[in-house]
Formats: C-alpha cells, structure tokens, sequence
C-alpha cells in the first residue's frame, strides 16, 4: 500500500448530537470514502479512561460510539476500525517513547496547562485532580500515531498541539536511533462553520442545547420545534442566510431541496413550517442509522467482531514497526 | 498454586561485581531455593531504558545481566526468569493504573526528587534532563508487582518507596473498581553488612574499587593482591573480624574452611598469604559461572530461548489478571 495513512482517534463521550455528527464524523467519513487513503479510525477507550472511572459508563459509551459511527456509514471493510485497547503494541510504544520524551514537553501540554490555570484561580496545590493519565496522554496519543506511520491526521484547532507533540517525539526518536517514523501532519477543516444549538448558540453539551443523533422521531419533531427563531410575522420574507433553521438544513438536504427551501424562505415561510421543514430531512437521513444504531446496540456481539476484525488487521500493520523499534533500541542481539 | 509470589526485577547495569553478587544476588537465589514460593525474576530492560538509550550498550547490559544469574544459578525450572519487554501485558496494565494515579503521588518519588534537588543546586529549570520514563517510572513498577499478585519484593532500603506507591496504587483501584490487587509487601534485609571494595570503601563502581565477577583468574589474581592492608608484620597475629579479606572469604568458604582461616589469622598469617586464600575460595567457587557466563554470552539464542520459555510462563499468570481488570474498568459487555 503506498496510499497515505490517516489516522483518528475517536472519544468515547456521552450522547452524539447533530453538531458533532456535522462538525466532525460526517467529514471523517467523507474522508474515508477517498481511495487514495488507507484510514485508520478507532474508539480511544483508554484514552477515556483518564476520566471514565465508572465501569458502566466506560462500558456504554465505548460501544455507544462504535454503534454511532457504524450506524452513520463507516465501512469497516474501507476504514480499519479497531479499538485502542485491543492494540497491545500501542502501550509497549507509548512506554518506549515515554523514555524519550521530556518532561517539559508534557509540562507545556495544553490540557494540563488549563488544570494548572484552574487551579491557580482556585488557590489550590497544582497538581489538584490531575491523574498520571491526564498528564501522559499526549504521549500515547504520540504511539497512537507513530506506531502506523501516520501520515495525516484530521484534527481540531484545539488539538493541533497533539501532532506537534507527536512529530516532536519522532524527531527525538530518529535523531537518536536513526531514521524509524514518519513525521505526522495535521489536517484542520477551517471551512467548518459553528453548528447553532436550539438556543443559537453553539451546539454543545455543555450549553444543554443540542439535538442528539438517535432520538425517536418524535422527540426530534420536538427538539426541533425548540429552535428559538425570531418574531418576523409568517407571511413575511425571511432570509435563509441567517437562520440557523436552514443552516441545519443545508447539511441534510439534497442541493435540490436546499435550493426550493431558499425560495420558500425568500417568498415567505412560517418558522412552523420550516422547522417542519428541516425535521422532514433531519428525520429521514436518520431514520436508517437510528434503526442501525439500535440494532447495534441490542446485540454489542456485533460491535465486538467488526472492531475484533479491525484490531487485528491494525495489529498485523503495526507490529513490524514495533519490531523494528525494538531492534533500534537494541532488544534484540543481531 | 498456594505459594506466596516473590517478584525480584533485575536492572540491567554495568558489569557485575562481588559486592552485587553478596548484597543482592545470593539472597535473591537463597530466597527461590526457599519452596514454600513462586520466585518471579525479571530483566527490567524497558527499565533500562530510562537510562540506556544507546542501542548497542542497551542489548550488551540486557543479556549480560541474564547470563550472570544464569551463571550464578539461578534455576530457569525453578524460577520464572522473564525479559520485562517481552510481557506487553505490563505496559497495557501500567496505562490503565496511571489513570489512577494521582500525579501529587509522582512528584514525591525519591528518584525525581533528588533530580528536582540536583537541579535546584545548578539553578536550572527544575525538570532539565527529566524524561517521562523517569518521571513515570513509579507506575511502570507498579504494573511489574501488581500484575502478577505478588505478596512480597525483596528490595534495598532505598527502594521501600517504590512498593509503597505499589501498594497505594493498588489500594486506589480496588477502592474504586472492587477488590482487584494483592497489596504487596517488601522484604529488606538488613542484616546486609556493607561489602568493601578494594580500597576499603563500600564496593561500588562509583569508587572504581569493584572486583567484577567474570574476569578471568589471573586477573581476579592481581585485583584481590591490590586489597588495601595495614602494616602488621607478616608474622604478627591479625584480628580477623577487622579484616576486610576475612569479611570476603566467609562469602565464599565453608564454615570449615573460614574456621581454618580463622586460626591462621590469629597464629598471624601475611597478608600475601591472606590474599592467595581468599583468591583461591573465589577463583574456585567462580570458575563454573565464568565458564558459563562465557559460555552464554557466546550463544545468545540460549539465553533468548530461556528467557522466551520464562515469558510464555509469566503471560499464562498475568493474562487472567489483566482480563479481570479489563472487565472491571467497564472493557467487556456483560
């Protein structure tokens, strides 16, 4: 294979919602259906661990994940989708790399940095709720990369840094032992728009204002029902440009509907109508992964052999490099 | 197996000397001997490499270390004799326990402590020359105890710590996810006396007055005639509990042969005389394991084969335990 590697990791975190559907799973598929790429996408459930401590929901939200991708159309005959724990090699990497990597290079890392200022304000010790894997973890997210000679990884603004760390790491790594990784780059979408919540704001968790993904269909009739709209009378032209109503639209419909939506707006629509509208296409994109996701979930043994089978292909592609890692540091006598 | 586990990990360092050999090894092959246990041996190479990241240095320490207990008699039926990088169940077990560990925990141990003091004293930034494995190392020990239940760690006074943060990591999980862990407990000998080197000081390589174990016997001839004495005439009656030859050759003589010894010394013997005694009990006593040392050293693939079968022995014990911490932390459907 001489396609580029691209790598994700995916979180294991609660309920996904149409923005994270929007912001981030809908163009990592659309990545993956490229040919010229060899993708790599897996549940970072240890990752999770540095703040999942509850077995049950540690458990749930791991498969909960997988479910969702598989439901929205990852093809793991295309995308190798495995999980992180079911990688050994990865945690013998992250150890070995660990011995490379300095100590201020974590003490610099932003997420840990954020604890440090948090807790500043707060006037307590440092160190205060930080766990080992919370200040380690950008080294295993180095292993997580280097270990498939990852060429490119799609990524968020906020987690830029992650790379940087992980080229740093490499760099120290064939500088000492002679050339072994490939230098990863990051890929960040900068077209991505900010997907509005019900309340307009940005559709987050945190702001509790977010539609989730598999609701029934009658609760997203009424989720959507909730989109705070403005007071322009029914009859009276509205302009599609700014209405978070046909922004949400637009990533569902076909070009086609988007296009006699737009009149609507431009000739006079009532926000019942259009929120209609929108669930019409939100409800039937979804009507499929909903069924697929709650297939999924009844019968986790499904879960489990795709992302066994997606191990061990991710296994038999990172194990050479491991050995070759292990011969440069000398483990074994030539 | 009712036994209780003694888990000894094996640094792989410089050259082996006598003071090693009487302080750490002996008690340590008395101990497996013992058979009311299961003696677990490991090379802690991926220890070593905290320190040792020159390949050709990593590989040489790494087999000599195992060869010299080999050598010695440690019994590979007998004791499950390991390489640490060959049981990745250690790595994968020592992420899952660093999400458990709090960092405060880490910032107390001695070894990055007294880093953090050198540091001061140079007026540097607190962390220069601090890697990660170091920093973490801890935990990684941690993994290397716990991962086996093991009841007891023979150590040095100065390594107490270490199963100590074993055991508070260990308290941690079973405090969260249920009773997991064995809380382990250290063994310190302390009858140890401190074994001179030859200049009279504590044998150590840091003083450059060490007698390796593996020199040949003419050269272990000269450096036993370079053991500082005083100046009491050769007939003259010598005490022997003051004599650092006398403390040596106890080491390696059969109480008939020390009582012998003893005799002599107070009829006055020379100290030349001294000397050739104490040469010919260590030159006797150290002719097999030379032979064997060198006879390892010079096939490689059988000490592999050893420490290979050693690891097929130590994964068949940790694999059950690091499947029950995987269901515990919420891994499995259940």
């Amino acid at each position: 294979m001489n396609d580029e590697i691209v790598l994700t990791g995916i979180k294991p975190t609660g309920k996904v919602h149409v923005g994270n559907y929007i912001a981030a799973i809908k163009p990592a598929l659309q990545i993956a259906k490229d040919s010229n790429c060899t993708a790599l996408y897996f549940i970072a459930d240890y990752h999770g661990l540095t703040f999942i401590q509850n077995s049950n929901e540690f458990n749930e939200l791991s498969y909960g994940i997988a479910a969702t991708w598989l439901a929205l159309g990852l093809d793991p005959e295309r995308v190798v989708f495995y999980r992180q724990s079911d990688v050994p090699e990865i945690f013998e990497l992250s150890w070995i790399l660990s011995c490379l990597t300095s100590k201020g290079l974590m003490n610099r890392a932003h997420a840990y940095k954020s604890v440090l200022d948090k807790n500043e304000q707060l006037g307590v010790d440092m160190d205060t709720g930080v766990n080992m894997g919370l200040f380690t973890y950008p080294i295993l997210m180095a292993a997580d990369i280097l270990l498939f000679q990852t060429d490119k990884v799609p990524v968020g603004k906020d987690q830029i840094q992650h790379v940087e760390i992980a080229r740093d790491i490499a760099e120290g790594f064939n500088r000492n032992y002679g050339e072994t990784f490939k230098l990863p780059n990051y890929i960040v979408d900068d077209n991505t728009a900010v997907i509005p919540g019900l309340d307009g704001r940005k559709m987050s968790k945190s702001y509790s204002n977010t539609i989730p993904l598999f609701e029934s269909a009658d609760d997203l009739r009424k989720l959507i029902s909730k989109i705070k709209t403005d007071s322009t009378p029914p009859h009276e032209p509205k302009n599609p440009d700014t209405s978070n109503i046909f922004l949400l639209y637009k990533e569902f419909a076909t070009p086609g509907q988007v296009q006699d939506l737009r009149d609507k707006f431009l000739n006079g629509i009532s926000w019942g109508e259009a929120k209609q509208e929108l669930f019409q296409v939100v409800n039937a994109f979804l009507e499929e992964p909903r069924r697929k996701y709650n297939d999924l979930m009844a019968s986790p043994d499904k879960i489990d052999m795709i992302l066994d089978e997606g191990a061990k292909k991710a296994r038999a592609m990172a194990a050479p490099l491991l050995e070759e890692v292990k011969r440069k540091i000398g483990r074994y006598k030539c």
